[in-house]
């Protein structure tokens, strides 16, 4: 038997049948990312219920010498949760394990396993009198322990910060079969290196996250949801400087180019356009307020009327209901649907200095399109954390092989500004197989050291979801 | 020559004799630590200006197998800033790298140096209308490099965290003589493991920490600090869940033992008891707003007197002036101070989980004063984190060495209790040398080979604070 014959047979005489998928029918669909950009091959997708079988599973199989991919809600963007192709590697999937182990109002702290959906946490620290801040358009189908394994970010960051910052501990099989247990809630820990920071954002690589404790926030009384129109992103983000020097009630600013606009209205049922005038950029803005009595609306109202009144603004719109709020909300979590639709795209989740990100958006959509003429190239996102998701489309230049024989290409050029920025090639997405050579490409000797160093010193034998990440 | 003789005159040579303090009075105040418990030997203090300065240093004690002992400001309570006392190592002052090299008041982020005083931080923040909202007593003396390599906490951690919370990057010479530049202010950055997050609290035994980039935070409008008297430890917490309730204004919340409170009082010159009666327990609580309009003593004041009326608390007042605030607080930083003048302390810096404080703070007390008759034993600070500093006093078991020979068996008591609660050896003071033996003995094997896995692996030479934090 092949090593990974083996490790799947040992698994299933050790954990049962409930633990180990074989059906190639039941397999498939999570050998392909949800873009369609990455296909791997697997014999077996194993699904352990505790952190228990989890710890078995990984004995065995540095036992076996083969290697695990982990996976949650497969809703990754660079190929991460994807299996290598030549079929050495089993799918490690973490959806059972999906009980929200204690979720405590007082200390406002929620153990979930790394299975559970963001959706659930959301409903359940709801329920709670609570909120989980952290959200994003796969919330439906996205796990926490993929959500803290890619530190992800989404759409509430310019308050409550990555997932990195919600994080009050984490439970983890190493790759030695292990248990590295950080649950315990508490505050202020200081035994030395810090493993839950390790394993945040390590995509799998040094160990498998189990459960994670999470903090939550107080429930929001109600919330004001504008779509506003501006003329350039420098606009957007002076609109930003100025709501922020007069509240601290912002917590999405989402940068959307008119072009993103028209491809959601084009391709996405039920959508049409917040604003009747046509503006070259156009700006979600929420702002919440934790306290019943508070008018949130009114408020903002009257910051974007002071906006307009300055010529800071083009145009602005308050949506009146909840309804109108999760309409405008939808526009923004369609625009990578829509693009898929429309055609290649080639995405960049990018980061640079906040303050240098209009200036940079403007000059590498120029440069991009004036090096590849014909490529559409646009941004949008969170402009008040310095990130932009900076997408190229083929344009005129499309072709049944563009994204193939000229995306490299175009990746490079882009990277290559960001790297002049003093910006980062993978803001909130990762690495995974698709950023991994160029990391090797830009990363600093120093921390090119620094990653292949911390991988062998805890993963020895190779074994936690290979080629990933590290250079 | 010897080795660190040799490393003396290779850095003199290079970097000229600014950069070298040989004096034997020269060095001598800074081979102790300022309670007095540590004592070690080192030829030279190296003292460089600048980064690229660190990195020649580093090259050279790497070249030459030579120990550096990374220090600040020398106000660490666990000896990780003291030199060994055979004289192998020598001391790496970061005082000269002192200069604030931005404070973009639009993005809330200063970059500072290693050496940078806190406290002067804190007044270049103020002058730019912001706020560096971490603080604790040694603020005039402590550095942000040191901050930063042992995560420190301090007072204001309810609100906003300890220092992982409020770095934005960290610049740092490696092991190796690399340079790592994680400045360069982008807020989303997910390539590849933190490094960053890896040399928070990793107290130079990683390489040395040049440079931070902070976040900062809206100045205060105004505060109200009010002295809060309390029959138990539990009835503190209720009061603390109370008041969050209520209101996200309070950020500070200060556990005092009336014993710590009476031995301020006789050490301390100019300090007076903030409440008439008596009460087993106080607290300090601080409640601040940004707000200018906002009347946030008269918000404390209504809801203490609330607090009061439903029978929480035993009595209060609220400082009526910035100067009574002031003497509040200075009772509250004396304590350490007034323990010394006291006579013998152990000072155990633990953490339990929040809730489970109050019942574990009375019991363990107990249980120490039980086993060790005579000793006295109780506990102040942060409640609001799970943090308490539980010290134990000599009492009248109080002898000349007392400290040698009974402190081991009673913190190993203590230690034990902590760790059966869940809890934490090291809240915010690192484990340096005081605490790698405790490590070695009660850490999980999982942490212990991820410990020393990640130190074998980025100093592979041991050349960066070497008998600290890594058992």
């Amino acid at each position: 038997m092949s090593g990974p014959a083996h490790l799947i047979s040992a698994v299933e005489k050790r954990l049962g049948p409930k633990a180990v998928i074989t059906d190639a029918a039941d397999i498939e669909p999570w050998l392909t990312d949800w873009r369609g950009r990455f296909h791997g091959a697997a014999g077996a997708i194993l699904a352990p219920a505790s952190t228990q079988e989890v710890a078995e599973i990984v004995h065995l199989a540095a036992e076996n010498r083969v290697p695990l991919v982990p996976q949650g809600g497969n809703t990754g963007m660079v190929g991460g949760a994807i299996p290598p192709g030549d079929g050495t590697a089993i799918l490690l999937s973490m959806r059972r394990m999906n009980r929200i182990r204690s979720l405590d109002a007082d200390s406002r702290v929620a153990v979930v396993e790394a299975g559970v959906i963001l959706q659930t946490l959301h409903d359940a620290a709801h329920e709670a009198g609570l909120r989980f801040p952290l959200t994003l358009g796969a919330r439906g189908s996205c796990t926490v322990g993929g959500l803290a394994s890619t530190n992800a970010g989404g759409t509430q960051v310019l308050k409550f910060g990555t997932m990195r910052g919600l994080i009050a501990g984490i439970e983890a099989v190493l790759p030695d079969g292990s248990v590295h247990d950080g649950l315990s809630a508490i505050k202020k820990d200081n035994r030395g290196y810090s493993i839950d920071q390790l394993l945040i954002g390590a995509e799998g690589t040094l160990g498998v996250i189990t459960a994670v404790a999470v903090r939550l926030v107080p429930a929001v009384a109600s919330r004001a949801v504008a779509w506003v129109g501006v003329d350039r992103p420098q606009d957007a983000l002076s609109l930003l400087r100025f709501l922020e020097g007069r509240t601290q009630s912002v917590e999405g600013f989402e940068l959307v180019a008119d072009d993103a606009l028209r491809l959601v209205l084009k391709h996405i049922p039920g959508t049409r356009a917040p604003l009747e005038g046509s503006c070259r950029w156009q700006v979600l803005v929420e702002a919440t307020t934790t306290e019943a009595g508070h008018d949130i609306s009114a408020e903002l109202e009257q910051l974007l009327g002071d906006a307009l009144a300055n010529g800071l603004i083009g145009d602005a719109v308050i949506a009146s209901s909840e309804a109108q709020a999760e309409a405008f909300w939808r526009i923004r979590d369609s625009i990578s649907e829509a693009e898929r639709a429309e055609g290649q795209t080639l995405a960049h989740d990018i980061s640079v200095p906040v303050d240098a990100m209009p200036d940079f958006l403007v000059h590498a959509s120029a440069e991009v399109e004036r090096a590849f003429p014909g490529a559409v190239a646009s941004g949008f996102g969170h402009l008040g954390d310095g990130n932009i998701h900076f997408h190229v489309r083929a344009g005129s230049r499309s072709a049944a092989d563009w994204y193939e024989r000229e995306g490299p290409a175009i990746t490079r050029f882009v990277d290559d500004l960001v790297s002049a920025a003093g910006g980062s090639i993978s803001a909130e997405h990762g690495i995974g197989q698709m950023k991994v050579g160029e990391l090797a490409r830009l990363a600093t000797p120093a921390r090119l050291h620094a990653l292949r160093a911390i991988k062998q010193a805890l993963d020895p034998l190779g074994i936690m979801n290979p080629g990933k990440l590290v250079p």
